[in-house]
């Protein structure tokens, strides 16, 4: 048995080698930093947490050496772990926060692309992040409505509904895509929104985070009261104006300004 | 060989039983919701996730099941990776879109506890976060002055006071400590610093993020500009008003609102 167990240990060794070894030549720097211990993996998870946290902005594409990891977490339980985890917070920030009125005035703002329905399938056939978003394909994919719903959102959105509260899509997808998100959307299972707001021409003019801060303006003065807002991104929940609370989904895919 | 390949392959699948049994036991819900890939990891890396989300707030302790992998995950290498990165993501900004005047106008605000100086050791000795604070006690040991500073932290601190920019620290520690705290940072390495402001007996009436805004508001009417924050609590860097750009530090060990 001694014998065996040198066996697995030189194995353990030698595979742990590898790993480090790997990490070390990637990031020279960090490898000197922290010595053998820095891992790819500890580099794109930093990544992401940072994109969580705000810190990192304005990415057209995640880090090349992180496609494959990133490719991984879309697809884990961990991502569905913590997407859930979000919506558990609305949940209890409505049982316990909020006073609905129930006047038809109470609203809550959704986005729509993975928010309520999923880009992941569209993503991991087009590098992950990685490349560059090609515009024209993202919507060709989109034409076709078969997006699949994020389940628990699916549920949030039925819950609030069945509480009386108005609810409201606003979404980055053009005018011209109105007809197909409809569609993708039913499919999926959402219905009864109140209304649909996505970016017609004069919209497009506008950085998101402005024509999605316009909207809320809109419906407020309109006397909506707005009491959460569930986005995968910071320019759908940044004010002035903002909602009571606002939450955000994971989503360190691809980042809209 | 077989035959050690099947005793190692057995331990392997006993060990995979103990912790998926374990993960089930503990989240049956969610157990039933994912199956028996369900783990404790999962679950608390999605809770520490939420709180940098933001989607997690006003929590006075740690899930108790987490306190474990919370101080495996504060004490760890992705911990400081993850803040090096915030770091970095600082000095992206300051080099990219910071146009310093030079004029003796030019502001960065720091917050102190978890930002220069480390409560780690503290929360080490005192239940990782799971035990409801004792301000008395953490007083006691802020009296002692011997919190180590983060490096990254320092490091960047000594670069901004390179360039001139006037540095600007404001805590939630009271103005009894203000001895203490000078003496340590100065004994961490920290200098040089313009202002650091404490809660005075007024400003205890206050929430800390009414506090803070109110200084901002304050530094701001006097001439400042701030071009950024970094601290380690969204009650730090929230407006209005706010800086140009606000960077957060991870921290899941506890919740200053």
């Amino acid at each position: 048995m001694a014998r065996n167990l040198l066996v697995i240990l030189a194995i353990c060794y030698i595979q742990l080698g590898l790993s480090c070894a790997s990490g070390c030549n990637i990031f020279d720097q960090k490898a000197i930093n922290y010595g053998c211990e820095f891992s790819l993996k500890n580099y794109c998870e930093s990544w992401r947490m940072n994109v969580e946290l705000h810190n990192i902005r304005d990415f057209d594409v995640v880090p090349e050496e992180c496609v494959e990891y990133m490719g991984k977490y879309m697809t884990s339980m961990q991502y569905k772990v913590d997407s859930e985890r979000t919506i558990d917070e609305c949940r209890v920030y409505v049982s316990t926060s909020c006073a609905f009125k129930k006047d038809g005035a109470d609203a809550w703002i959704f986005d729509v692309d993975d928010t309520l329905l999923s880009t992941v399938p569209y993503y991991r056939k087009n590098g992950f992040g990685g490349v560059k978003l090609n515009l024209t394909s993202m919507e060709e994919w989109m034409k076709k409505g078969q997006a699949m719903a994020l389940e628990h959102s699916l549920m949030f959105f039925n819950e609030l509904k069945g509480l009386g509260v108005k609810i409201i899509l606003i979404s980055s997808r053009r005018e011209s895509l109105r007809s197909a998100t409809v569609d993708n959307l039913v499919s999926a299972g959402f219905y009864g929104w109140k209304t649909l707001i996505l970016r017609g021409a004069e919209d497009e003019k506008k950085e998101i985070d402005s024509f999605k801060a316009d909207v809320r303006k809109q419906l407020m003065s309109s006397g909506y009261r707005i009491w959460g807002i569930l986005g995968d991104q910071w320019s759908s929940i940044q004010g002035p104006p903002t909602a009571q609370r606002a939450f955000k989904l994971p989503n360190p895919l691809y980042y809209v300004a």
